[in-house]
């Protein structure tokens, strides 16, 4: 079966492609409206209007992250914060309070035609450090100040093969995987 | 001119009937999407499909509320802010920092068949405060945290006259009063 992946991210793309090689994964680049709300009905609404475009099966997905001391903000407004305070900013911000714990969630949404969107969640916990490393490919990204647990390195830190290692995305992707080799066509 | 206004809220139907008198103001009640983006982005997206669906001269009002500390944050994403951390964890938030200078902004976007939507923006400066008063109506209000300048009483603590002197609904509706005043149809 061919399945879309919306996403302008080759890195991305590899990734799934690699946990989902007894598919056809194809990747295709187009701009999807992105809600308000939780990450659960983002990423639906996301699912069904790249439904709505291209009519086939696809999958799309993101990651949210959520600091325990705001209560699970920025969440999917990740973005939006780093461009208004930057990754200095977010860590002088949570570093105000005594507890530094996040979660980086990834949420994977899958549609197909007569469906409607089923979701699959990858969950990493960690803490938010001072920023180390650098950012890969993304302007708004918060690998240098995510330092998974059980690890001393940030994301921004890793080599692309140590990410993958406490990726959200594999979490989330393998279980697209099991459900996939589960479903019948 | 026939003009719907879409909100739930009698009150602010009301402060909107009463400065634009010149026209026949009507209360209309649709969900919109809220998209991510900035609050431009936000409200010329909620008028485009407020148009999509009635095809009439229409209008649409939300409010920002971006704190200088935060550059800007929470700005459009103000409702999440609160059903996560609510008014007393945005005080504290805010009162780890120095500038506890705010801004409540609204954005006015009317929109007409066959035309782009046009907006008004009304700013109020004020201050986030421990919390005083009383939220009306809305579930996720800021009213008890936020005292404008040169009022010693948050807008929980008013009148909804004395709120509608401090009204940053108020001066963008003016502003579209005049424009509408000075439009040839």
């Amino acid at each position: 079966m061919k399945i879309e992946f919306i996403t302008s991210n080759q890195h991305k793309f590899e990734e799934a492609k690699h946990i989902l090689s007894d598919w056809e994964l194809e990747q295709v680049n187009i701009d999807l409206t992105e809600i308000q709300g939780t990450r659960f009905e983002i990423m639906k609404a996301k699912a069904k209007e790249a439904l709505r475009i291209l009519k086939r099966p696809l999958l799309v997905e993101d990651v949210s992250l959520c600091c325990s001391a705001l209560g699970g903000l920025p969440g999917p407004y990740i973005k939006d914060f780093l461009r208004s305070i930057g990754n200095d900013g977010l860590y002088e911000l949570i570093h105000k309070y005594a507890d530094h714990s996040v979660q980086a969630i990834c949420v994977v949404s899958y549609i197909k035609p007569g469906l409607e969107p089923i979701l699959f969640e990858g969950i990493v916990e960690g803490t938010i450090v001072a920023p180390r490393g650098k950012t890969r490919n993304e302007t708004y990204s918060w690998s240098p100040i995510v330092q998974p647990l059980g690890s001393n390195k940030t994301y921004g830190e890793m080599s692309i093969e140590e990410q993958s290692k406490c990726s959200m995305r594999y979490v989330a992707l393998t279980k697209l995987k099991h459900f996939l080799e589960t479903e019948i066509d």
